[in-house]
């Protein structure tokens, strides 16, 4: 499953045509995770580092990815499912869909979905997941600022759809240039931040779409993107 | 008092019956921090660097405890008090609390407690509270993420104590090692953090009641946890 | 303009009697951001270079200003307007507000915005505003920690008079020294934020002001600041 999700955020990722991907699942469980059983020690402990190996991959894979990556949530997103969910770039889901990370139960402390749950919801309730293992609502997790939107179920499509939409009308390289570079500075002090940024612009401004951008408003027309 | 706290919070460290630690107050102040009597020029600078450093230590004290630490809060927790509560893993408080950090009002400024809370709320209410010392309520306290929980007052024992149940149906170990790395990481860039997240995965997985979780799961039974 | 406005905030702060900055704006655009047209190839790359250089520029003197700057917003803040109004110690909007980091939409993605946003907001909002160019409410301002408080347009005034107010009761120097330290701590891991804290503590109490508060206080008076 894993092995699937990075070859399908990678393998189309050259292709100016793709603009955008959206996570979402058949039923009501997103996501629950890594297969317990995986993790007998009859596979053997090369077998497990490899596994979690894998996961790192996979969020490396929705981070690096070129194009913005949603989560569509309409339903339960567990342990390392929880995980994939917060390691979006947005994260939109029904009023029904709960989160939580009850490894502990099982006796695997779910030490790698807190990397991500961590950075994005206050430690105090980050806290709270890991420790219980008990869900928070949808409500709880837009609160919290685990999820970017909570809309009722049967307009969840028509929220994500609204989104793609939003990033379509947009640079695909301008996009890519942003994204790329915001999970860049945000693990730097905020001065070294500025450093490197106002580079970045510099280069932004004087790329062909970045010009192209500039053109458009002055001539209060539409942008015609080049993409690349 | 800070003594008493690093005491009470470290003797038992290492009786496997210990489960978690509740920190709470009689009366309507949870704590109101430092005694500003202890902190005039005639103690001596010494004697003042030994006060902070205590405090230091209590904080520590709370985040390397191995099993978690909650704060049940009825009343007012102001300035180191607020600093105390802050750092417990997770803060369950009443509706009638309040919460503040006025030292500014004294001369001596909120600097340390503004560790823990920058760490827990968004800078421009962290930045609100210190600059101003104006107390913010329990409801303002759970939205800028520096509660858990916010309950009636009649409903806290009962609430601290279903989170104290759901810790202890977990492994003490296993608990132990998920608090532990989740201090660990949070200080880390993302990718380092998965790095380290993925040995500890491994680590847990192969332990004792790791593997005990994993068979329980299998068998659709109960674990029966060593706990170290 | 954003000359004046680094002139404005630096050229009096040496006066004890400068207290707190407020940034507010006639009509109902708080901030619209950077000149686009100024961003046209004909300006050349150094002219480019030079305009994020000052915008660094303008950042740094507010985090840097040894008084609380205070945005006061009735309107839009948008790109680099939105950033300034992160950037400010505290932000209070009225509730017809918005904010929005719409850059990508003209081909320049919103990078050195998403730095002083991303410090503020939960990463699945901040994603949100920088990929789509969507506008939140002052509502979804105050719920993601963008600002500190929401009130009718009508008590804009009032609300931020009353934030000054609280300030001009305490000693500057006080607020200054921690200001400086907040700033200084956030950016380091937790046990370096304590050390240097402890540090910081013991310089505060053994200050003019220091002493003068505790006095005050113990003698159940009003304090008489120095002010430095």
């Amino acid at each position: 499953m894993m092995e699937n999700l990075i070859t399908a955020i990678n393998e189309n990722k050259n292709d100016t045509s793709l603009r955008a991907i959206i996570l979402s699942a058949n039923g009501n469980v997103f996501s629950a995770g890594h297969n317990l059983k995986e993790l007998q020690t009859s596979a053997g402990t090369d077998q497990h580092k490899l596994i979690f190996n894998k996961a790192t991959e996979l969020m490396r894979s929705i981070i690096l990815s070129p194009v913005p990556v949603i989560a569509k949530v309409n339903g339960f997103a567990t342990a390392a499912g929880c995980q994939l969910v917060a390691t979006c770039d947005m994260i939109i889901c029904s009023d029904k869909s709960k989160f939580s990370t009850p490894g502990a139960n099982f006796g695997i402390f779910c030490s790698t979905p807190g990397i991500a749950i961590g950075r994005s919801v206050p430690k105090s309730k980050a806290m709270y997941m890991l420790l219980t293992g008990e869900p928070i609502t949808a409500q709880e997790a837009y609160e919290s600022g685990l999820v970017t939107k909570v809309v009722p179920a049967d307009k969840l499509d028509e929220e994500v759809n609204r989104i793609v939409e939003q990033i379509k009308h947009k640079s695909r390289c301008v996009i890519a240039l942003g994204k790329e570079f915001f999970y860049k500075q945000i693990n730097l002090n905020t001065l070294d931040a500025y450093r490197l940024g106002e580079d970045i612009m510099v280069q932004n401004i004087n790329s062909n779409d970045g010009q192209e951008g500039i053109q458009s408003f002055v001539e209060k027309r539409k942008a015609i993107w080049n993409h690349k």
